[in-house]
């Protein structure tokens, strides 16, 4: 039995961890994501959770945030390579890509949904351990723009019919990065600072991003007007009477065009042109995506991504394109579960709870449920004879809707209180 | 483009990864192990990938192979609590009953299939990452004796109809510890050491067995004759005759003989009583499960488990006792994949490709692939009108069975060619 010593365990921060009741909910939002995924055709990939740490850093870059492994007890003469948790699920892809280079199949659709690790100081809503749910698509050399618009159709119908998430009010903000880039050419010669400063609009308003487009990128007076009517308005509209300044410019408007018009068939909310998108990392060439709570912009985005020209050039001398979208799946969840929106029920998978009336009833019991069970219900058994009142009470305490008399063949529904006779050979409850 | 200096990834030892089609068939896996748990009425349940130091080395022992996470740029005045890797599902099961006690509902049955760690040096064979599928159920002061038996089962059920293992002769060989230790009760002042010889029976032998119990724990010729007698033997037929020589040998003879009694609907060869199997944990203290290759017993155990008295003793003031088994997931799946067992088919889940004769059939495409899709079916869309026999060949690469000719509303079965007329409203491929 117990010990004398006992180290009381509590969570640790940052690492989410969830009751049975609602470790099912997030069961059945990783399955309808997958299920979605498939229909459009991508492959899971998995990978392994670390890499080594060279491959994370080949970029140049080596972040803070990285989580190394080191052994408990290390032996001598060990000439490992070091190895650390992937913060993402890109690098890991671009790595893949290079590595099975002759083994893949082009395009190549992938989805992935794992956990990823990032060494952040321990803080409220920040998590240190976290699942994302990717898609992406690599071609070689060239890859056609409808890609570009496949991802906001696959985006919109997994986040709307998420369970919980049906009445929640979402939008999809794409925009195109060469619009930007190339209306700012010969006006500031400091165009990724910015991309940047425009790129906080939403956190910091327009009259700051003025101030600071002036301030820290020295752009003229009516350039700055220019921009900031781009970036304020709707930029579907915008982009009609928009005339491109160059080259550049005129090819990130013709592209967002296209993908818009290929997304007509989405309600009119779904999506929209906001010129200001441009995401962070330089990484992205083309579209871009984001998506936001209508009711709350400033929660920030869900799922983002947007197309690249380069993949994997640090690892394989292969011109790989692709464009590629994320949903933050643990940081979504857990705003959900916390605005109490998520459909939790029940403690577990099982439909039917098999009672034991009585010892000399077991066999009878195993039967009947092992032939709901190759019937394709879930079925749990109770396994001592106790008073019939703690059995049922127990159901109900599981969210278990069935229960199960092996002796007369009956069937409860937990919820109506009803009894009927019933062929555990035919059984189906009724919705 | 791709730049100069381009670092070649290479595989990270120990760290298993795959290629789309072995990891659709590891996914059919993985599926069809969650279906079996659910059926019996296991929640799922995931825990971090971590937990803090002191819990996993509250049983005292600090294994070496414990990878520790550590920050890759360390700030100053950092007090956190040290974090590692989970080893097994055990430790962190334990560790999450404690916690949630209040909030569990009691016979508590959970499954968990995640990845889980151990830093072993690199070498073939030796996962450092893998996976493993646990189920048990815990309960409070005490747990009926059916419960030992639904676990093998559970366990056949789930390994015999695995894609790819229909043909393997798999076999659960089950034990009682109580009997052995009974029995050696009074003949050694070893038994630990006595059960861990014994354990090596099928490593070692029985010549080797009978000189190490005669050097290492002083049992006389008499007494060694008697347990090998007892190992040496088919259990089942062994205890038809045998004597309890105390109480606790009687009682795990009692034990064993229900568990076994309570199987006899499985196939004659699927569970052996072997008196032989004790386990190396001295953790269990009842029922104990070894799974092996009937033709290959020397492979080792890919799925073991059995009884115990106090799951949580270190974490929580309770008498928790317990019954769990885990399948070695990632162990077994490569040995099958090595030996080339595997229905590797396909590199894509997508049951049609969509195909784009020309252009101006893209809406017409789209429009096809959507009701597919809302029919249940996964279509990739071809989105470049390239040479049809390019896009052919395509299909056939990735293993995607039909596809779609969206002008004329045609469907091609790839296997047979047979191409026909066909709804997507109402189109089933023939099985």
């Amino acid at each position: 039995m117990s010990s004398n010593k006992v180290y009381k365990p509590k969570p640790v921060s940052g690492f989410p961890e969830y009751l049975p009741e609602v470790r099912l909910v997030e069961q059945q939002w990783l399955d309808h994501i997958r299920r979605v995924f498939e229909s459009y055709g991508f492959c899971s990939v998995e990978t392994p959770s670390v890499e080594e740490l060279d491959v994370l850093s080949a970029k140049g870059e080596v972040d803070k945030e990285i989580y190394v492994l080191e052994r408990l007890h290390k032996e001598e003469g060990g000439k490992d390579a070091r190895l650390a948790l992937h913060f993402d699920q890109t690098v890991p892809l671009a790595r893949y890509v290079a590595q099975h280079f002759n083994d893949l199949t082009f395009p190549f659709k992938r989805y992935q949904m794992q956990r990823v690790w990032r060494g952040e100081r321990p803080q409220a809503g920040r998590f240190r351990e976290f699942t994302q749910c990717d898609i992406d698509v690599i071609n070689v050399d060239s890859l056609p723009l409808h890609f570009d618009a496949e991802m906001p159709a696959i985006i919109w119908e997994t986040l709307s019919s998420l369970p919980g998430m049906e009445n929640e009010k979402i939008q999809l903000r794409i925009s195109n990065r060469k619009i930007l880039i190339g209306l700012l050419e010969g006006k500031t010669n400091n165009i990724p600072e910015a991309l940047r400063i425009i790129d906080k609009i939403e956190k910091i308003g327009k009259d700051e991003v003025t101030k600071l487009l002036s301030k820290d990128c020295a752009i003229d007076d009516e350039n700055i007007k220019i921009i900031m009517n781009l970036v304020g308005h709707d930029g579907y509209y915008i982009l009609q009477d928009l005339t491109a300044s160059n080259e550049m410019m005129a090819q990130g408007m013709e592209e967002i065009k296209f993908v818009k018009e290929q997304l007509s068939n989405l309600p009119e909310e779904a999506v929209k042109v906001d010129l200001s998108i441009v995401r962070g990392l330089d990484y992205y060439t083309g579209t871009v995506y984001e998506t936001v709570f209508t009711d709350d912009p400033g929660y920030g985005s869900i799922c983002s991504g947007g197309r690249y020209d380069d993949l994997a050039g640090q690892y394989i001398n292969k011109a790989l394109p692709g464009v590629g979208i994320s949903i933050g799946f643990s940081r979504l969840f857990a705003k959900l579960l916390e605005q109490g929106k998520l459909p939790i029920a029940r403690k577990s998978p099982a439909d039917v709870l098999m009672l034991l009336p009585a010892d000399d009833q077991h066999d009878k019991a195993t039967e009947a449920a092992q032939t709901l069970r190759k019937n394709g219900h879930n079925v749990e058994m109770y396994h001592k004879a106790q008073k019939l009142q703690k059995q049922l009470s127990y159901a109900e305490k599981k969210g278990i809707p069935y229960v199960w008399f092996p002796g007369d063949g009956e069937v409860k529904d937990m919820a109506t209180g009803e009894q009927v006779k019933a062929d555990p050979q035919s059984w189906t409850p009724h919705e």
